[in-house]
């Protein structure tokens, strides 16, 4: 998928850096936000989310000011989604950094890999 | 493939941060070099572009002073190149990040996945 | 995997930003560490490194400092060290980006792609 912000409705939900405009709870936040919206791209495009076989891979950028290190803590907003919406199938190899800016001051962008059941490529 | 920066003869057709040195316009030039350079190095692999199946995923990462968040815009200058040369098969998962700093002081890298026809692994 | 980074005992051996805390040949070290945590990881998971057919895709993410542009250098510590043990097989597409903060202030994070010999999906 691409990259996905926390947009809802049609503007992002937050704007800012953590660590000066934004708590790592607001980060929090705008992870599961972002995930949600990946979500919604992968139910719009296959007509359903039982057709995830497994979550594989997911990447957190987090805007982040000088000196804030806690990027696991706010992409856990997206990891721990999908954990409680897909369990074992929503494990995923993950990583999190923290980075200088996002595309229209958004505090997070997530990167996300799924396996699909029954697609021309896996069968 | 690797990250693929925007040289050209042996050197990066220009140098800097975007929202600093460098415009937005100046950006999108610099992506499109960096996604030729990616091009290339495809071709010079298997003979041909005309093996590509379907580029499936390019992440761009902008190197952004302070507050600068048009990284779409600028990655823009390879995602447009690939819809032009490939049509539908160059629609592809994105992601735009604004960096901190990339390699020699380039203001653009360039991460591309494509998919390729009759490999070992494919067939 | 995971987005690695250079913890051994339970605690990162260097903290910091390349360019302002940390040299270039630290950063180097740190990047090894990295990526044998990463071996670690698959050695733990499959038993030996022997299954592995092919390391595929490394991302290195540097702490970077304003001015900072020497990340390839830096995720040579991860490169050198994957050709030393696997010869062509550790050969990889890569691509290094300076990134502004990293978790728990660590210098280096490392992503590693890599194809195993005979799981259930490539049978």
């Amino acid at each position: 998928l691409s990259g996905m912000l926390p947009f809802r409705d049609g503007s992002l939900i937050m704007e800012g850096k953590l660590g000066r405009e934004l708590t790592v709870e607001q980060g929090y936040e705008a992870a599961q936000m972002a995930l949600l919206n990946a979500l919604a791209v992968i139910r719009s495009h296959l007509g359903t989310l039982g057709k995830i076989r497994q979550v594989v891979r997911l990447v957190g950028f987090v805007a982040s000011a000088e000196g804030f290190v806690q990027q696991p803590t706010v992409i856990n907003g997206a990891s721990d989604l999908l954990a409680k919406i897909f369990g074992s199938a929503g494990r995923h190899a993950r990583a999190a950094v923290g980075v200088a800016e996002l595309p229209l001051n958004a505090p997070v962008e997530i990167e996300l890999i799924v396996q699909v059941l029954g697609t021309a490529d896996s069968t």
